[in-house]
């Protein structure tokens, strides 16, 4: 049988990371394709006894069908966590609890774009994203960056392009991909152009609290007075992926809709990982935990930068981040990015080629992520020798 | 701030059901109106075992991020699982794993439905998967019941109607709400249209282990030979539904799709739950397990029908269910639905109106919905008590 799909679905590819780490199931492979955390940051032991307590004490709270807004002592505790150090929570929001912070991003594109509509993006940006809002027919529209930020001008012409765009979708902290950070006056003025067009924020921010080096910079959603700004937090980076547990704070007419698009979707979260995030967040030093693992990816991104400094060919731009998972590598324009990333899968080594990230992945593109945050040492001290021992073998080639 | 919400969810509402549960959310009220497995029928001490052990022996397989498309382990034992007894996985299909059978009709509808498709219903059926496919902009046609069964010429003539349909949904055993199990003729004559039209069926079996009299009817997928049936298995009822997990069988080429879509929407269910299900599904016997849960069931469902019997008008019809939770009532002309339910409601006892479950809700309906699984034997006992006097009342002043 021919089967005839929705159009939605057409401008969605399998994940080209997906694909790539498909790849990496081979044991040989050296994965700097992923975006796991380490298997060293999830506080294993704290978790085992939760669940235990939970299991003996209140099974059916776990096992029942629950409310679709989320766990009321998960909101309560995920509240207090996420407005400890500024207030992201406003006066008129609310919060709702989703599977992962992707499911925000879908939720968002459902109840505010219609078959067409602009979703405005950083170019490069997290291709989840791009891919949840493509399948609800939304269309992208992307921002270059310049001298390390947004370029603000570009912006200002995406806003007053027609048709209007429903939302911007930023990644202020340690963005994915490119590890960089949105500065303060970048994040003002952003803020400010949102008002003057009235077109929503979408703010995602799962490696804020992922910071090895530097001050935070307020979030936009601290800043905003006018109900403009959709804050979706996590806890997949910081506690564990595998529970898909997050957090959207927003404007209650928007929670509202998204709790009704959450009810024709999974109706609620998994309730033991709702649970169990709320008893971590209640009964343990978060900021302890999150000190000790910002220290596990302080380590690791200091190595893979030091090897990277050591082998790679001086033509090769790299990101040095303060923050977060990722190190954006620009190659010259000698070298050609897809085939580079070819031959070093041939070696062994996996990067995702950063066209993948584009609001259009035809695009020309001289970059590549790499992850620092899933490898070992050893393999970071191993793959980074081979992709730098490719990079002198092009820049022969091409020179 | 004013916000522009996309078209599609206007026409999905908070579900009315849901509103009814908040009313239940005092302790005083008798609810009927749920549709939550009995607490009693959770296998809680075994789950608490699993979980142990996984949790002390392979924690980072549930912290760590997953699969889309499932845990590998849960793809092997659910095919098993629901192959025991007829062979629904043919040649050519593949299974997905997703949080809760819902997901499975959001998905069907976001990669088969373009926006005022339609989708072909049983009138009345199941509220989550409607509003499901409302939120993806499809347009229900329902097909109304003849003599306790489908009425086919209905269906044919739904079927050739311009545009035509994309898929039917249909709720073959212990159909909610009516409690209704499809006959295995007209389930023979609905693979046939589906053939003879081209539009295929999904096929939601949520209820069908919940047997507890009369023999099992095959599945529609166990007959399908043209690759025409989606089948959506779960095991909320039969295990846990706080646990979100449910299967779908279905032909490759639909599954790839429903794997992108789930990429896009919560990149993977949660893997404890599927960890635990799988294991659960190997290490215990899970039809010893469903017989006892069958007969939580019949109990309760003998005693419901019991005292109806008693203490209802005769003017009041209902079906006699064989499995599944629901019981379908419907009142004479004489009484208006609509105020039945409101005066049960302010005797804290409450049911769901019925035309809730209609493709159009607007459309005139003299039933509603009572639910004998959740509720305790005492709460049963008073609460047909309650609902049989007001029969009287109401029969009273409409005569």
């Amino acid at each position: 049988m021919e089967y005839q799909f929705a159009k939605r679905m057409s401008n969605v590819k399998a994940s080209a990371i997906r694909e790539i780490l498909k790849a990496t199931a081979d044991p040989n492979m050296i994965s700097f394709a992923g975006g796991n955390p380490s298997a060293e940051a999830f506080p294993v032991k704290e978790i085992e006894k939760i669940s235990a307590d939970l299991l003996k004490n209140e099974p059916i709270s776990i096992l029942q069908y629950g409310i679709t807004e989320g766990d009321q002592e998960l909101l309560r505790e995920a509240t207090k966590f996420f407005n400890r150090y500024e207030q992201v929570t406003k006066d008129g929001d609310q919060m709702i609890i989703t599977s992962g912070s992707q499911q925000i991003m879908e939720f968002a594109a459902k109840t505010l774009c219609n078959e067409g509509d602009v979703v405005i993006c950083e170019n490069p940006s997290f291709l989840g994203a791009l891919n949840a809002f493509k399948s609800l027919g939304a269309v992208l529209r992307g921002i270059e960056y310049k001298d390390g930020q947004l370029d603000l001008e570009d912006l200002k012409q995406a806003l007053s392009m027609e048709p209007r765009p429903k939302f911007m979708y930023l990644i202020p902290n340690f963005q994915n991909p490119t590890g960089m950070t949105m500065s303060l006056e970048v994040r003002k003025e952003v803020l400010a152009l949102a008002k003057e067009y009235g077109v929503l924020i979408l703010e995602d921010n799962p490696y804020g609290d992922l910071r090895f080096a530097g001050e935070a910079v307020p979030s936009i959603k601290s800043m905003d007075e006018d109900s403009l700004v959709i804050y979706a937090a996590s806890l997949s980076k910081i506690i564990a992926p595998g529970m898909r547990i997050a957090c959207c704070i927003a404007p209650q007419a928007i929670i509202q809709k998204m709790t009704v698009a959450k009810q024709a979707s999974d109706v609620h979260s998994n309730l033991w990982a709702q649970k169990v995030m709320a008893r971590y967040l209640h009964d343990y030093d978060m900021d302890a935990h999150i000190d000790r693992i910002s220290m596990i990816y302080k380590k690791k991104c200091h190595l893979m930068v030091d090897e990277m400094k050591k082998h790679f060919h001086p033509s090769i731009q790299y990101t040095i981040p303060t923050g977060g998972m990722f190190i954006w590598v620009t190659l010259p324009e000698s070298i050609d990015m897809l085939t580079f990333v070819k031959k070093a899968l041939e070696k062994n080594v996996a990067v995702v080629p950063g066209n993948a990230f584009l609001d259009d992945d035809s695009k020309e593109c001289h970059s590549f992520r790499m992850n620092y945050s899933t490898p070992t040492d050893e393999k970071i001290i191993e793959g980074v020798q081979i992709l730098g021992e490719l990079t002198y073998e092009m820049s022969k080639i091409s020179s």
